[in-house]
């Protein structure tokens, strides 16, 4: 076998029964730690040391991935579809293609042409988000969601309305009750939708709430009555999901059996 | 087919199989507009010239809403039951027409009397909430919130009975225990049942909280024994809208089949 | 049919087919209201007016509550085991007879030998919730709540033994993590054990939290894991609470038919 | 019957059909008790004396685990695979007899090493927690916990990685949102990702929320979208626990039928 027969059996995951390789384990960590690194950049406490050390690290990183995009239009070639420099072509325009260049490009133009400039880096570093993406290849819980939207669309958009009448409507109450003497929190109805929002998913802050007794009996009401109703989309979604991947799960049992 | 005839058919939604009409559907998003700017209204930090702007928009959407009324008495009479004279007055009373009339007409009237008089006006915009009814025409979901709360009557009575009981005996022991320590929070039955609708319902704004030991233990309990039982009216109303939903999506689908 | 006769009838519930007779309605009323001034009067903001009147009213329901107690006794011997004085006196040995006692006597004994002297009353008027057992006759909620108590009993158990044992656990863990550094939140087991129900049943008041790196990531993924394991026992308990109503419904049905 | 035989008979739980032994019953009420204890010593504002007590306690605890521990290797011969010196030698090495071996032998070393040296011995106090796994010869709930944990593995892991990318997202938003205003709550990632798991889990402690109109209508859109989604794997986790539960006492009630 060429070695590029056997890159593509390392690289491609459709390639394999089950199971990652440990080659696409390896890019699947680097992208997670990439995030947890993302998160620590941000933090202004740690020492500038550890700081400058995370930014190498971030180097090595995309040296690797751009490495890793290289890899992967050269053993396209493997693949009936995409052979030659055409095909090859076409591979770079497929979704995953795309998102591995968005994955490591222009944040590595920034580093070059701004030189270390760190606010035109900043903006850029939000385009990492896109190696979230990366990880749609191998994991099936972002089909998954899609899939659950699109299942329990209708049931869904006429549960979000009747949530969304009921926040307003107690947005408007409240606003009435304890608009004049708490105009902080309750002096219009966006303020006061904040807190029916608030109250309604059980959040409850703690930053705005009735102070007087109609507010307060008000309030409770909402609370017992309107908890259930407000949580409905969200639990008809998590319903969704779990007959997506309860689904799937048998469906991967009879393609065993 | 005569103006009249042809209006009737964007106005009418039983008129069409499926959909809404394009004419509808710019009538319902602006009265989705006008709750966005109701609400804009009512924050004081908006600039006076944003403000007035809103005024401006707000007496076109009246304009708009007795323009709609008028057409829709007018093409009424395409109906075998609403033909005529007499027939239009009949219409006129049917609770759909009486929400187009409301509104928009209290409104218009304070705008004309008052001439701008803030005051007067503020508490006649609390009508535009019968906009709300409006969209009862186009949207079932009103219709599902009444037969879901019909359907689950009995044992929604039974389980609000239980959850207030509990909401009741949780604010007495409360009181026994804290009302001599935080008399503010707990001096009283009814400040006590506040903590302990708010604490039940899993709010927990934490304007108040046990801080003896005792309070504290017995808070522990209710709040693990009681929250299932507090959540039970919400849920059994949740799930018979969710079974009312999965019923009209069900007879939807043989009514086309 | 004798005064008697007729008495009993309005009296006694399981005369009646179906329905509550327009005097027992009364007495639940009187009940339910009993509670509202017992709320009220603990309120001290109230005016010393409008409180004596709760007192006046409240000695016309001790009376109220006395007639309705010697009517009871009264109208017993239409009942053939109730029949004479040795059946009156088994009759008022009931659980029934007792809580109508107990809803009355105590506190009207203790108005008579105080003659008003406040703190006395104050320990006594806890007894006014037996008043709340006065409504089990009618109410068949509390022989509902028994029923699934027990239908739930050995799940239930297991269920709240995991509940607080993870809490156990979070508490002696986030002890480790925080007692130092905030010894009045986390100084202690116990007091960190106040945190963790307040967490982990999502009530979170703000009166305590983790402020620490450490504390926080441990905190949230026991928030995370956490949650369904705590609102376990609660969740089976009220889907006891819902079987049991829908099995009491189709009971009713088959009555019927 | 011999007096190993015995108290073999009242020691090893595997003899009974059913029911613990009234010794077991005494050394799991002693397990409970030192929980308890274990927790009150931590408490500060307790007296010096009550306090002294709860040592001597907690040393006579030790010595009668101790003896429990010697009394199972010595009854420990009445089972066949572990009869005579290798027997035992085997026995002791069994997780049963480690655990209890655990529950009070480092504790024993260290009191005597250390003559009563408080703060060697807080470090060593944890080790404490080993007794809990004593209780895991009697209470069934920790090998179902274990079982659900297997059985809902894969959906779990599903649900969880979902839960934790809406979390990092949302995290990421609010820091871009609310970092510069707010550089004390959301000045980076890990930051906004305390609020954001504080947020979805409901719990909303109220230490941090977003300020800003931007951040607030997104807050809100994230806890009406994504409570369900949080939710889902302690959902998952929870009703495996309860079809585990369900199963255990079906396989139960067959057993004895």
């Amino acid at each position: 076998m060429s070695m590029r027969a056997s890159l593509y059996r390392h690289l491609e995951p459709s390639v394999r029964d089950k199971g990652i390789s440990p080659l696409n384990l390896f890019l699947i960590a680097l992208v997670l730690v990439s995030f947890l690194t993302f998160s620590l950049e941000t933090e202004k406490t740690f020492s500038v040391e550890f700081r400058n050390q995370l930014a190498v690290f971030n180097i090595l990183v995309l040296a690797i991935f751009a490495l890793e995009y290289i890899a992967r239009v050269w053993v396209a070639g493997e693949n009936q579809n995409f052979k030659g420099i055409k095909g090859r072509m076409s591979y770079m325009l497929t979704p995953f293609a795309l998102t591995d260049l968005l994955a490591f490009l222009p944040e590595l133009i920034a580093l070059i042409i701004t030189a270390g400039d760190a606010r035109a880096i900043a903006a850029l570093k939000a385009l990492r988000l896109f190696r979230l993406l990366k990880l749609a290849r191998f994991v099936p819980a972002f089909g998954m969601l899609w899939s659950a939207l699109k299942r329990s669309g209708a049931q869904l958009a006429v549960a979000l309305i009747v949530a969304l009448a009921l926040i307003y409507v107690s947005a408007i109450v409240i606003y009435f009750i304890e608009g004049d003497i708490q105009p902080e929190a309750f002096g219009s109805i966006p303020r006061a939708t904040w807190w029916a929002v608030a109250t309604l998913t059980t959040v409850g802050y703690g930053d705005s709430y009735p102070i007087t007794v109609a507010g307060k009996i008000f309030a409770g009401i909402i609370a017992l009555a309107g908890i259930g109703v407000v949580a409905l989309p969200a639990g008809i979604f998590a319903s969704a999901v779990s007959d997506e991947v309860d689904e799937r799960a048998q469906q991967k049992k009879r393609n065993k059996g």
